[in-house]
């Protein structure tokens, strides 16, 4: 009996052991918070992940432990990953977490990347808005998600405006400021990479961001051999630079042909939650099957799949329920503003049969915007 | 918040709270025994079916309850459905708990059934062997299951020796005699009806039984319209006379082109496990969906899909998982002799591609003859 145990006890650890459950694995999860929503299906440990005595007691009922979320403090890794098997490693971890070591790591591996420059005051801000020119955007280097922690600036007029939001974080999180990628279409690839260095990309993903979160994924992306190759090939050299174990993706930017690199999650990510009934195997089953020296699962698309996001409340679910391909996931979560509490999942043969279904979901839940680009780029737009 | 509360905490509630999580839904699983697997991943109720304080406390926790275990004493599933909403009703369940009930029902409404013959006495057993004639079978009325409770007489020189194995069970649990089907094929239809009436079937799936246990399941069994039509009038007046809401399967006999009822599960069926990978919806799901008053999820198949199941201990899981199409099914049980301790599914989308799967499988594992005759059947044997 193999006991996985999981930092942080959101959605992803929640569709992690809902998932990993077939394995015959049994799941603890580590959560500050009494109502973590992976604890309606995992035994919890609930501990801050500074507290040395709940690690260790973590440590002691588990075999082997992973991630829900990417911001456990680097040292808290080192410390578990000292008393037990820890993946991904926690210099992934680490490098993952600092939008400036990411970033550099790309660029030293020779992915393209945007114009970036780390600030560490005032001056420094200056300096690299004269160097990198606007638009561009300010960032935390550490703890942003969902679009949090950025100032975008659309002239050096805007520097003050920029400094007053986030330059009190420059001591702290540290700051980044990047050059703005006026990208044709965002994409991700979510891979997993084996114990024994095997790695295996699931198709490329179209994703859509409303207010930095992400609204809508469509994949397989159709995006083309070439750039799906340049996808893998990206991945790989990312995944061996970092001795990487498990799933991981990385967010792109499609710019005249190339694919730049904007981030990567050292996680299972929100584009790959349509592998759960789009693939033959999903991301999570992958990662834990990585995590634990199993064979990788096919990542192949079952037809064409629509992932929606619900953000701050769930909606009605009858309109998705109600379609032949329709998935639905609701995390267990309390509404709140912003918040990630589920999604649903359109699958269908072709992508004219997708594209009607997606058009009579956002017409019954009053979300048409939502469902707008991933129908125009299945019509072919 | 909606909390289903399962009687009975088996595999089958296991896969039922793991496919209902999604749906936003909270367990609470009813069972006698502490380590009853379904409690790995939903809260358990530790009481037997006959407490009442058990039941009572149960039918305050839960909104709605439903069945993991066919057996649970018809009182105490009455006595539940005063308090609290019970799918499947009552009165189906203790129909189809009994092998005279459901065999009389089916004859009253027109669907073929093996001769049979409700035996209270040694002289009611020669009665009915004069009748019927050898060979034949003699089962116990009730709590029979995996092929327990059964003896098959080649000639009437077999009734004492039949009297002398289930005999004193004609006053307690009952007996039933039927004659022996020389059929072609056993399939079985799985079904659901939904609170409003609507009513599916997955495509008809063949099984292949082991020492009475279920060995192994191919579907879509691609049987023809005209036998997937019987099926589906076959479920529909079965769901309507019993006024059925749930998933349900009728296993069959399939005999010069004619379908006999052998019995009929109110309940997911191991027959069904396929749906888990092999169909758009799985009956997990969709049973669900019906007790919930949700939409029905499609039923259609995703490809060609066999379920090996592993009885006593699991085999090994790599060369299962090292298939494109390979995905496992532990239940976190213990090992045990005769116990159904997890199932895997092999799915292709070819009948050519899966054959070759399954034969792969069989040779890695040593399982030859389990995988033998699907393969000859995907090869049109
Ligand atoms: N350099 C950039 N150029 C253009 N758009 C960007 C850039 N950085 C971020 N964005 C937009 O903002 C979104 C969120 O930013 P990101 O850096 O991915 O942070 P988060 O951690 O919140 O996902 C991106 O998905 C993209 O749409
Ligand atoms: N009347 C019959 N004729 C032929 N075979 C039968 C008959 N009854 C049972 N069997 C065989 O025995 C298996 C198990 O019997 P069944 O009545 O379905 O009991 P269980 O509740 O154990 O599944 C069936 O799947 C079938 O293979
Ligand atoms: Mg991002
Ligand atoms: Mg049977």
């Amino acid at each position: 009996m193999t006991t996985v145990g999981i930092l942080g006890g959101g959605q992803l650890a929640r569709m992690m052991a809902l998932s990993g459950a077939p394995l015959g694995l049994r799941f603890l999860v580590l959560d500050s918070t009494a109502d973590a929503c992976a604890a309606q299906f995992a035994p919890l440990l609930q501990a801050d992940y500074r507290d040395e005595a709940g690690l260790a007691e973590f440590a002691r009922r588990v075999d082997v432990a992973t991630f829900d979320f990417e911001n456990v403090p680097a040292e808290s890794a080192r410390w578990l990953a000292e008393r037990v098997p820890v993946f991904p490693n926690p210099r992934a971890l680490a490098v993952a977490q600092d939008r400036l070591a990411e970033k550099t790591l790309f660029q030293e591996l020779g992915i393209p990347v945007p114009e970036f420059a780390a600030i560490d005051s005032r001056e420094g801000l200056d300096a690299a808005l004269a160097r990198i020119g606007t638009p561009c955007i300010l960032k935390t280097r550490r703890l942003g998600y969902d679009g949090k922690g950025q100032f975008r600036l659309r002239s050096p007029a805007d520097a003050d405006a920029a400094w007053a939001a986030l330059g009190a974080q420059a001591g702290t999180v540290g700051l980044i400021l990047e050059g703005f990628v006026a990208f044709q279409r965002e994409l991700s690839v979510v891979a997993v990479r084996g114990r024994d260095g095997e790695l295996r990309t699931w198709p490329l993903t179209e994703n859509w961001h409303e207010d930095g979160i992400l609204s809508a994924s469509l994949a397989p992306a159709s995006a083309g051999a070439e750039l799906e190759s340049q996808a893998l090939a990206t991945a790989r050299r990312v995944a061996e630079a970092l001795d990487y174990v498990g799933v991981f993706a990385l967010e792109l930017f499609l710019k005249d042909g190339v694919l730049m690199a904007n981030e990567m999650a050292p996680r299972v990510h929100n584009s790959g939650h349509w592998t759960i009934e789009g693939a033959e195997t999903s991301q999570f089953q992958n990662h834990l099957r990585a995590v634990l020296g199993l064979p990788l699962g096919s990542t192949r698309a079952i037809g064409h799949s629509v992932m929606l996001n619900w953000i701050g409340a769930m909606p009605e679910a009858a309109p998705v329920l109600a379609e032949a391909g329709g998935h639905w996931h609701d995390y267990g979560k309390s509404p709140r503003e912003g918040r990630k509490v589920g999604h649903a999942t359109l699958r269908a043969d072709s992508p004219a049969e997708l594209a009607a279904a997606l058009a009579r979901v956002g017409k019954a839940l009053g979300r048409g915007a939502q469902v707008a680009p991933p129908v125009a780029r299945l019509q072919g737009g």
